[in-house]
């Protein structure tokens, strides 16, 4: 695809990834389109190619996809299915494809997906009833186990901890409201959670993004510091080469991993720009986004480098007040999502900052947290 | 004013500059409301709010100001009285106000407050009709003298150089066709041409930009490298320091210079953000958009500070093709503006680099250059 102010992406779905995403492609002179919810949502603000519908209404899709040259999304759990038949019909093609998409929504896919290609991740198996539940609990007895529904789970929504046999009474009543089912992971007991990018574009190049570090709070990710160095984090690297290759995977995909001191082991990949990697907005000079749209058309990629020895990214958790304020912050950069409702727990925006270590970036982005009342 | 996310910003004007301060307004979580020309010019992509209008439409000018917290402008060639009146109608403030865009839009005034405030600038006649010509030329007859439109000139635009009698009779025509008169300046041989940007808030706060050099070719900037140094910065800063607080001016202000070797002399003054500092995109921690808008807002303003020690930015100007091209850019960032006429002479877009030295970056910044068929 040649490179073209007239060059247009299309986006699927209008939260904050899409926003941001959209941003970065007005920066770069890409016409974003931007197909989602509400006229209000946070990606719809800012462009004025906006088009509101459901995510599984076939013609309205059908015809966004006919009026822009490639499209990607912010979210994987969509009808892959639908997307696939769309764009096979309108020729327009979708990265990451559809059928990846499908693969990766569905963590018993996506486990089984990781085990194939040999990229080290946590013991599992598929729970649909009763008894499989049982036998998931016999199994992983010793460290206990995690269970965790199948699709649509996030920000620990759809996630479930069994450590004792009385754990289990309530989950089967979950079962039988949750018909795609669950896998049940061993638990893993963890240093510390890490996570990394990796983008692929259509001519197979790669390029890795800084292994960072994270910490999750309720299941919610709380702040990112990096960059982090692991003794398995190259040989992983060459793991992953390997199996985009395999894949022939187009886009930017996040990989969550648990640092298990001599081992890396890969909790969740998600094939999408990700909360892990917003620090790359100020810390690199490019961004997961801009790496992300170069990817799916198709231009060259170059190793994004660090700005400053150090960063870390906080999120900005909603409170459920109506109304954020904030007074200067001290240091950083505020990114602000522009949603409408305040929601407790709601990722409303995030502050970047940059400092000679990591450590020292961390410190300044929690302060500059404690400035905001959200 | 507090800050929170429902503040919104007001830009008349939708070209570039208004295109770039909606981006970085998103950023920040600041709603941008964009009142201009046609839908598809560069501000009006990047927004769900943009109002079209004619810039001297005042029931629409009112209804926009009614609309949102603070207005500001990409333009200091708009109607300062008009928009002084709905100002103070509407209570919505104005920044910088119009009664400073008033006396910065006409060269002769803007010299005349210069001078008042003892900023260095070079010598200067009013130029209504044949005789103040004559006069003028006689006047400046040793070194020559630059003519200048006192309103409405831009990239070279309504400038006309004077080095001997013969250039006189062709302007006596000029003069004519031209009521709001010019001014002549008298000639001034510089070593190299420097800018730099000033940025005062509502509370008085005042931060400076790094000192730059551009070259102009054919009138327009063609690159920018910094940071460069001049002996007579920190005494000039001084006095601009004061200028800014007599005048209780609010917003940034570009002052273009000539390098006299010992002394600087201020070329022009814009009050707006400026293509001299688009460099501060990429190269500092908080660009031009960002310090503009933070200080019509009243937020606390910050030092900006390079992330690297050399930047540069090129100027992509218009050749006249219906459809630029370009393959992948060896280094640097672009910022394509999205304009739909690819005109000749036209700013396009822009790129910057980042190196360990201006020189450097300027290098890879013209290579860069090279690799796009505008």
């Amino acid at each position: 695809m040649k490179n073209s102010p007239t060059i247009k992406v299309g986006l699927l779905g209008s939260g904050q990834l899409a926003r941001m995403l959209a941003l970065r492609a007005h920066s770069l002179g890409i016409q974003a389109y931007v197909y989602g919810g509400n006229d209000t949502d946070p990606a719809a603000q800012v462009t004025s190619n906006y088009w509101s519908g459901p995510l599984d209404d076939k013609a309205a899709i059908k015809d966004f996809l006919r009026r822009v040259d490639v499209v990607t999304f912010e979210s994987e759990f969509m009808d892959a299915d639908l997307l696939a038949e769309l764009s096979k019909q309108t020729k327009t093609k979708i990265f990451p494809e559809p059928t990846q998409m499908k693969q990766l929504q569905d963590r018993w896919m996506q486990k089984g997906l990781l085990q194939t290609h040999k990229i080290p991740t946590s013991p599992f198996v598929k729970v649909s009833d009763a008894d499989e539940l049982e036998g998931a609990f016999r199994r992983y007895s010793k460290r206990g186990m995690v269970l965790k529904k199948r699709k649509f789970g996030y920000d620990g929504y759809g996630t479930y901890i069994v450590k004792s046999e009385k754990d289990l009474k309530p989950l089967q009543q979950v079962l039988l409201e949750t018909p795609q089912g669950f896998i049940a992971e061993e638990f893993v007991k963890f240093k510390r959670e890490l996570a990394f990018s990796a983008v692929r574009n259509t001519q197979g190049e790669i390029v890795f993004l800084p292994l960072v570090e994270s910490l999750q709070k309720d299941s919610r990710c709380f702040w990112v510091r990096g960059p982090v160095g692991h003794p398995r984090f190259d040989a992983l690297k060459t793991k992953v080469k390997r199996f985009l290759n395999e894949l022939n995977y187009v886009g930017i995909i996040a990989f969550e991993l648990f640092d298990l001191n001599t081992e890396l082991s890969v909790n969740e990949i998600a094939p999408r720009v990700h909360n892990s990697a917003h620090y790359s907005l100020d810390a690199l000079d490019r961004d997961q986004f801009q790496l992300h749209l170069e990817a799916v058309l198709g231009r060259r990629l170059k190793t994004p480098h660090l700005l400053k020895p150090g960063f870390a990214m906080v999120n900005l958790l909603g409170s459920g007040r109506t109304q954020p304020q904030w007074s200067d912050i001290s240091a950083g950069k505020m990114h602000w999502y522009g949603k409408a409702d305040n929601r407790k727990g709601r990722k409303m925006g995030h502050i970047n900052c940059l400092a000679e270590n990591p450590n020292k970036a961390l410190k300044q982005a929690l302060n500059a947290l404690k400035e905001i009342q959200i």
